[in-house]
């Protein structure tokens, strides 16, 4: 699992020098892996550090929990990559996560051969980085590696490709839920479970969900969780979700209405859609994310509504928001296999707002919708 | 807010010769400040860091992303803490949380006197502990405190309780949605979704759930989260729920039947019933925790059934697992406040199994029953 994601950190790794790395980022040791821990109520109580990977000579350590074991699997069976599991739950003596933690540490680092070693030390705890400097031979010469990894995430391998459809097809589901859930006299939470309950119901097991459902008449009416505010005919609802399984995300906006909508969020609803149209016209290899962003503002401001506050876009896959951002001052270029979001919306603060969001997989000549879910007016 | 909790943590460090410290555990964080990040997808992509927690001269500052200002709103009222917020999220410039979040560092650290710094090394990544060191004058001395603040942490105070009964009345309301949803037909994961629907809804938000939904002839029938394995006739279902709301922990198990119990389950309930019965009889000030471990091990012994491999009990507050631990090997003593729980079982793997679980508020002479959830058998 996630073999190809090593070899392009490995060959990146190997052309600027470093040939050892201590690695704590969350999203790098998923990517690297394929290991993504639940996020549901946090992580293991017991643990007592976050998952550290080792590298050196072109081999991945995995040092994790053993409650994570069965997790794990699949990446122990790789032959440039191992898994050690080290004791976290006991009722036979006080916890101590964070000793045993330490003793898989000093395990590979004690066999290392010690030089530079690059370091993710905006996460590895100043505790583990200093275990890892004892154990080094002849100290170490550490080197900050932080986000070197993330320009080497933005074009998705077909694994990646696999679970990020599976995302998108569960956020499908619940917006397809949120379609028939939405009426006069529920409120955005009760809407919420409709729709989360459709999605884990469908995958069969807990999936995390984010990111808004909120009723127009809120002041803020861009996003935020569910609350109790109470959906009232002609309310404008945006529903804009996230589901996370395998520890890859989906993302995802449609915007439903309390019966029949007004014409004034009619013609809001149509521009939108046909900004997010124009917008998935651009989208191929070699198209600027900046001038993405600029044209989609620009025709949401020639329709002579506000310019959404937000960016226009951005890359998805183990996390939420990835590069490339299409904002307003991005000149990356968009490349065969980068995935996308894009996300024009209208917004009257306190009235009614909507927001439209499809992902975008970047072909050779143009970009495959990912997303399936119906963002027609009702 | 916790206004008891920062003076209880001021005078320990005090008594141990600590003036300044930095601290970044989220249990420390939450405990000390009552600010609770939400967990259900992870923590804010755009931070940069974790929430920290500066404290000099009796006053702790949060250090915090903006997108969490207006939940840090109450601490920033209180006259012993403030907070800065950092900027997160922007679409004019790269995201650089990071960096903001190590100018809000810098400005606490540059204004100390400086010496001797608690720091909570185990936590604090070791890029923000190199910042301190660099803007500390003449250097920093370093002490560890990692753990310092656990045992403070097991007299709960009034604010606490008050957030601990919200969450046990919404386990009891999942409870009881558990009981009505049981039958066969369903699976595990359909139950988990009726649950959750109906915490949410009553407490008209999101609300984070764990962690048990296993029908008996799991192999691992002692707990998991809910997957598709179908409950069929007779089949027990252990259900065992957390919330979490306002950053406090609930816990609490029950286990039901599709249709009626067999002898076998009647008596394997009856069993558990009366040993959570006597475990509660227990429960009083000066009572040692290892000896409750031991008497509640010994009734499901003294019963003939296998004794469950798990603690008997535990802590629970800003987090699931707290002290004091209801364990073979912990002298400690209960205290009043202290809240506790206590959970024996009887597993069958593969076949049927039992768990009942109740929580405990230490009083001047007993105990009472925070949770009110129906453990009977149907």
């Amino acid at each position: 699992m996630h073999q190809e994601q090593r070899q392009r950190a490995h060959a990146h790794f190997k052309s600027r020098g470093i040939e050892r790395a201590l690695l704590a980022n969350p999203y790098t040791v998923k990517w690297l892996t394929g290991f993504a821990p639940p996020v549901q109520v946090g992580f293991n109580f017991f643990a007592g550090g976050p998952p550290l990977v080792w590298y050196e000579d072109g081999h991945f350590t995995l040092l994790v929990v053993d409650a994570y074991a069965t997790d794990t699997a699949a990446f122990d069976e790789q032959v440039d990559g191992a898994v050690i599991t080290h004791l976290g739950y006991t009722i036979e003596q006080p916890l101590a996560g964070t000793d045993h933690l330490t003793a898989a540490l000093r395990q590979v680092t004690g066999k290392s051969t010690g030089g530079k070693v690059g370091v993710e030390e905006r996460e590895v705890p100043a505790y583990f980085l200093a275990v890892a400097h004892k154990m080094l031979p002849g100290g170490a010469d550490f080197v900050p590696v932080d986000g070197w990894l993330e320009p080497l995430r933005m074009i998705k391998t077909g694994e990646e490709l696999v679970k990020l459809r599976e995302n998108f097809a569960l956020a499908d589901i619940g917006q397809a839920a949120a379609r028939r859930a939405v009426a006069a006299g529920k409120r955005e939470i009760d809407v919420w479970t409709e729709i989360h309950s459709a999605i884990q119901q469908a995958a069969g097991r807990r999936v995390p969900l984010g990111n808004d459902c909120v009723v127009g008449y809120r002041q803020n009416n861009i996003g935020g969780w569910p609350l109790d505010y109470e959906i009232r005919p002609h309310d404008s609802l945006i529903v804009d979700l996230s589901t996370i399984l395998h520890g890859y995300w989906s993302d995802g906006c449609a915007t439903y209405y309390a019966g029949e909508p007004t014409p004034q969020q009619v013609a809001m609803h149509r521009t939108v859609q046909e900004a997010l149209e124009f917008g998935m016209s651009l989208v191929r290899p070699g198209a600027v994310a900046r001038e993405i962003d600029q044209k989609l503002r620009q025709f949401i401001a020639a329709a002579g509504y506000p310019v959404y506050p937000h960016h226009s876009g951005h890359g998805i896959g183990v996390i939420g928001h990835e590069a490339p951002r299409i904002v307003p001052y991005n000149e990356e270029r968009l490349q065969e296999g980068m995935v996308i979001m894009l996300e024009p919306g209208i917004y009257l603060p306190g009235e009614t707002s909507v927001r439209l969001e499809d992902a975008l997989l970047v072909t050779a000549d143009g970009a495959e919708v990912l997303t399936k879910h119906d963002k027609s007016l009702p």
